[in-house]
C-alpha cells in the first residue's frame, strides 16, 4: 500500500472525511461570512481580524498577524518533521466600495470574490476542525495561513514576507496554497513575471517650431518594436507583452513624457532573467538611437524603468513528496491533478527551493475577477475536493499513527 | 510717392489715425468687455451675439451671423474693386468656465484671451470708427469678420465657411486676418496641416495564454519608428510629430485597441501630401507586418487614421498687392514686416490662391494660450500698430480720392 492508500484506510482520516462532510453546512457559513467581509488590494485589515479570531477560535496556537497582515495559526505535530504551511489569500481583486453581499440560488453563491479566494480560506477552517474532530496528529507542524497581496499589485508581498521576515520563515518544509477551484489541474511549476512601468522622458517642443528635437515617443517605439522581433523559448514557456501606454498632452506638441508597460513571464528563472536583460538593453539602445538621431539642444531622451511586479519563476521536482502525496491524494477522488504552471502564492516557495503546490479548493465555479463570480456548494462534489486536499495535506505533512 | 505715401500723406488719413489715438480708452473698453465674454472652442455663440451687436451699433450694412457662426458686417466702398476681408477670430482656447475677467495693471491687462484673438476683435471696430469718422471711402467694399473656430480642433472651421458657404464667397479678392501681437513679422505663408488620430485594433487576449497573438502596440511602434526614419524637406518647411498615445487596459492583457496621434505640416500642399502618402504607407505596412508576423486565429491588426485637422498650405506672392502694400505701410510706422509662415485663418485664403496675410494687431504682449496671457495698451505704441494695420488695409482696398 502507498503512504497515500494507508492514510486514505486508516480510521483517523475517515473520521475526519467523516467531519467535512458532516460539517459542511457550517463551511458554507464560513464562506458568507468572509466573503461579505471585504477584503480589497492593500486593505485586508478588516477581513484579516476576523480571520484571526477565527483561528483563535478553533484553537490554534500562537495565532497572531505579522508585520505584513498575514494571520497564522499554528497546530502542533509529532516535532518530527518540519513545517507545513497551508495557505488562502485574503485579498481579493475588488476595489473598496464593492458590494460583496453573497447571493445564493440553490446551491449556487454569488459575490465578488466568494471562490477567489475566500472559498479557500473557509477551506482551512474546515481542515482544522475535521483535524481536531478526528483527533489526527500530524508529522511535521502545520501553519496555517491567511495571506494579504497575493493579487495584481499585491505581487505576492504577504507570502513574499512569510518566507523572508516571518519569525517561521527558516522552518518551512513544505508550502500549500489552496486557490482556485478545479482539482483536475495542480500547480507544480510557477511561471515568474517581471513588471516595469517605463518613463520615456525628452525636452518636448512646440511640433512645427521645434521640429527635429529628440522625441520620447521614438525611443518607446523601439523599445515596443524590439520586444516584437525577441525570440523567447517556447519551453520553458516565456513570453512579453507591450500591454499599456500612454503619454503626450497637445497634438501639436513633442512631448514631454510618454510611459510604456511591459509584462515579462517565463516557467524559468534563467529565461525571464535573459528576457529581462534583452528589455534592458533595448531600454538602452532606444535612448541612445533617438538622443543620436534627434537634436538635443534643449534636452536628451531618458528612461526610467520602475518594476511593479515581480513574481519568481520556479517549480517543484515531479518527484517530491509533496507532489507525489498531492498527485495520489488527488487522483484517488478522481480528479486528474494535470501538472501545470501557474502564477500563484507557490511562486515564492517555488523560487526559493521549497516543495510547494497549489491545490484547487473543490467544488465548480467561474467567473473569477468578474462581479458575477460563482461558486456551486453542492456537497457531494464540494466535499469530495475538501476530502482530496485533506489527504493531500496528511500526504505531505505525514500522518501519525498511533 | 508710392500709394502708401500718398494714403499716408492724404488728410484723410491722417484724420482716421488722429480717431484711432483720441479714441484709445474706448478701444481698450472694448477689449475688456470682449474679452471678459468667455468664447471657448465651439461655444463662441454668446460673444458673437455681443460682437454682432456692436457691427450693428457701428452701422455696417447687412450685418448678421452665418451659418456656421461667423458675424459679418458690410462696409461699402466704392465698388469699383472687389472685396477685402479684415477678420479676427472669435475663439479662444480656453474651455467653458474658465475665469476671463481682465485684470489690469497699470497699461497691462491680464486674462485668457485678451491678446489672442480679442484684441484683434477690438481693432476691427476701431478701424470701423476711424474710417467712418475720418469720412473714408475704399475702393472695394470691406467686409468685417468675427470669425469662429480659429484655435485647434476648430480647425479653421469659420474661414473655411467664409469661403466655400458664406454668400459673399465669391467676391472675396485679399484677405486680412488682425491676429498675434507683434508687426515685426507679416504672415504671407500658410503652413498646412494634417492631423490625425490613428486607431490600430486586433483581438487583445492575457498576455501569457495569448502570447503570439498580434499585437496592435506593435503596429503603433512600426509607424512611429517608421514616421522617426521620415526624410522630409527643411525647404519648404516640413514637419511630422508623433505627439498624443495611449491604450491597453491592463499590465496583464495584450491590448485590444491603442492609438496615436500625428501631427503633419508643411509650408508646400505638395510636400504635405509626399508626407501625408507617407504615413498612410506606413500604416498599411505596419498592419501588414504584424499581421504577418503573429497569430491571427482570434482575429487580425486594423488600422483606421481619422482626420482630425486639416489646414491647407498655400502662400501669397512676394509682389502681390496685399503684401507690398502691407510691407511698405507698416515699415513705415518702424515694423519690420519679416514675411514668415504661420498657420492662421490666412491658410484656408492662400490655400485658394486669394491674396491674403496676417497682420500682428500691435502693442506689447505674452503668454497667449496660458491662463497667464496679457497685452500692453500703452498707448503711443498700441496706437502706432493700429495705424500701421488701418494704412495697411487701405493701401490693399483703395483709398477713394475725391
Amino acid at each position: 500500500m502507498t503512504e497515500i492508500e494507508t492514510i486514505l484506510a486508516s480510521q483517523q482520516f475517515k473520521a475526519a472525511a467523516a467531519v467535512l462532510k458532516a460539517d459542511h453546512d457550517r463551511f458554507v457559513d464560513d464562506i458568507i461570512t468572509l466573503t461579505e467581509i471585504p477584503s480589497p488590494p492593500f486593505g485586508e485589515e478588516k477581513r484579516a481580524l476576523a480571520y484571526e479570531a477565527m483561528f483563535n477560535a478553533l484553537g490554534l496556537e500562537d495565532v497572531g498577524r505579522d508585520g505584513i497582515g498575514n494571520v497564522t495559526g499554528l497546530r502542533r505535530g509529532r516535532g518530527n518533521g518540519g513545517l507545513t504551511v497551508v495557505a488562502a489569500h485574503l485579498d481579493t481583486v475588488f476595489p473598496e466600495g464593492t458590494d460583496c453581499t453573497v447571493r445564493r440560488e440553490g446551491t449556487k453563491l454569488f459575490a465578488p470574490g466568494v471562490g477567489d479566494d475566500t472559498r479557500g480560506l473557509a477551506v482551512l477552517l474546515a481542515f482544522i476542525r475535521a483535524l481536531d474532530a478526528a483527533n489526527i496528529e500530524t508529522e511535521s507542524d502545520l501553519l496555517f495561513v491567511g495571506d494579504v497581496g497575493e493579487e495584481g499589485k499585491g505581487d505576492l508581498r504577504g507570502v513574499r514576507h512569510l518566507f523572508t521576515e516571518n519569525a517561521y520563515r527558516d522552518r518551512i518544509t513544505a508550502f500549500f496554497t489552496m486557490d482556485g477551484i478545479s482539482l483536475d489541474r495542480l500547480v507544480t511549476g510557477a511561471v515568474g513575471s517581471r513588471r516595469y512601468h517605463i518613463s520615456f522622458t525628452g525636452p518636448g517642443g512646440h511640433s512645427l517650431a521645434a521640429f527635429g528635437t529628440v522625441n520620447p515617443a521614438h525611443a518607446l517605439a523601439h523599445v515596443v518594436t524590439g520586444l516584437s522581433q525577441t525570440e523567447v523559448p517556447e519551453n520553458p514557456r516565456t513570453t512579453y507583452c507591450a500591454s499599456v501606454l500612454g503619454g503626450g498632452t497637445s497634438i501639436n506638441a513633442i512631448p514631454n513624457a510618454v510611459w510604456l508597460e511591459v509584462d515579462l513571464r517565463s516557467e524559468d528563472a534563467g529565461a525571464l532573467e535573459d528576457l529581462d536583460a534583452t528589455l534592458h538593453w533595448l531600454i538602452a539602445e532606444a535612448v541612445a538611437a533617438e538622443n543620436q538621431r534627434g537634436n538635443t539642444e534643449s534636452g536628451v531622451i531618458a528612461a526610467k524603468a520602475e518594476l511593479i511586479g515581480n513574481r519568481p519563476a520556479g517549480r517543484t521536482a515531479e518527484d517530491s513528496r509533496i507532489v507525489t502525496a498531492t498527485t495520489a491524494a488527488l487522483q484517488a477522488f478522481g480528479f486528474k491533478a494535470e501538472p501545470e504552471f501557474s502564477s500563484t502564492d507557490a511562486n515564492i516557495a517555488m523560487s526559493l527551493g521549497i516543495p510547494a503546490v497549489c491545490v484547487g479548493t473543490g467544488g465548480d465555479g467561474g467567473r473569477a475577477h468578474s462581479l458575477e463570480e460563482w461558486i456551486d456548494v453542492e456537497p457531494e462534489n464540494s466535499v469530495r475536493g475538501l476530502t482530496a486536499g485533506l489527504a493531500a495535506i496528511l500526504g505531505t505533512a505525514g500522518l501519525w499513527n498511533s
